[in-house]
């Protein structure tokens, strides 16, 4: 009875520490808990469930993935009123191409969530981006399409997207970021250290400091990259300042 | 005076059977007008707004098709629970093929609808479909995801998908329906006349008559298809009583 009691406890903490950082990642509280664990649970874990079907993410990958294809039309919908039909396929599958998709998931650390048999390791990319996409499924099936959408605007729209960037027309972020700071004689400071952590690949953190205060951090496999990243992330915070 | 007045009037009176017409084809009442008028406006009217951006529903098909494919994919995550993911895309394109869309489109007259310069015989297949998927990107703009969803529930799911047909295990609504009747004991009635209405190709309208009362009505190029389509209606009609 008490080893029962032991088992059930662990399990309960386990759960309460998988939803504490869930609902960190996602900014609200979640209901429907069964439909998020599913969306962490990996093929390999064999899951059924009492009808027998496969109980693992990726039906949710494919609900996820329209859920996020149609936000994101509809935001380009609105943003772009000057662009055609095909300029909003094109810059819809730029938002939403699978290396996108990946980086996204793979800066939330959802894969830190996953139930799996299968070692982290031997994931492939992909599994970020799958993860990712599940999770929006997940969202829709608990709380409906207006919070998918929120959470698709500050997870997807708000740090990641920009129009200008997806048309080529910025370069770089850090020069932008370089630019202004000259202009507005603000200082600037990138602070970058190695931080590989638990990953194979050698990693970079990057602070970015402005007039001594961090405005942007990011984490990336080259310095440059991580620099470039946090710039993106400090233009977007101070965006209406930089542009007017 | 009197003229702007009378061009106004009949602007108005003209609008007012547009909306009573198109009303009748959605279910509810619309509130942001403009949009629908832009989803019935054909970019050979070559209109533009204030800004010099194109009004025209190319736009909205590009929402409309991205607001169907979720809709249609969370009807099948929640109807198919045995599905796996490729199942599902298989599925989903199935119901939202261009073939379908036209048929759709042409069931609701949309083209009636339509504002053009161009002569509406001139058109071709998928004028139906993309004037279909507009005014599904129309609703979304109006009345939100909530309502887009009823409407193709209402429009799409319930009179014209059904799984088993789609899997291709149901091969003639007419066979299932003279079979139900026979061993039901009851009187059934193809009446096929040709209604061709302006239309350039001969069409065949059909009504099927079950004891003496019609069940289903349709209408198409040949005989054969008409009776189908009829039967596949009546057979929606009776599905609780002829599935039991």
């Amino acid at each position: 009875m008490n080893f029962v009691r032991k088992i059930l406890k662990s399990r309960s903490e386990k759960d309460g520490a998988f939803f504490a950082e869930l609902e960190d990642i996602l900014g609200f509280k979640t209901k429907r808990k069964k439909i998020y664990k599913k969306a962490f649970t990996h093929r390999s874990m064999n899951k059924k469930d009492a009808k027998g079907n496969s109980v693992n993410y990726e039906r949710l990958e494919f609900l996820g993935d329209a859920m996020l294809s149609s936000v994101i039309s509809a935001y380009l919908f609105t943003e772009v009123p000057s662009g055609n039909e095909g300029y909003l396929t094109k810059m819809r599958s730029k938002i939403v191409s699978r290396e996108h998709l990946n980086e996204l998931g793979r800066d939330l650390k959802l894969i830190d969530l996953v139930q799996s048999r299968i070692p982290k390791d031997n994931f492939g990319e992909n599994i970020h981006g799958n993860l990712f996409e599940a999770l929006i499924g997940a969202i829709f099936l608990d709380k409906g399409y207006k919070y998918c959408e929120r959470f698709i605007h500050y997870r997807v729209i708000s740090p990641y997207v920009d129009i200008e960037r997806l048309e080529g027309k910025v370069i770089s972020y850090k020069s932008l970021l370089i630019e202004w700071c000259q202009k507005e004689k603000k200082n600037f400071k990138y602070d970058v250290y190695e931080d590989t952590g638990n990953d194979e690949l050698k990693h970079f953190a990057v602070k970015l400091f402005i007039d001594n205060r961090v405005v942007g951090k990011a984490r990336a496999t080259s310095k440059k990259k991580a620099e470039e990243k946090a710039s993106k992330r400090a233009y977007f915070a101070f965006q209406k300042q930089i542009s007017t």
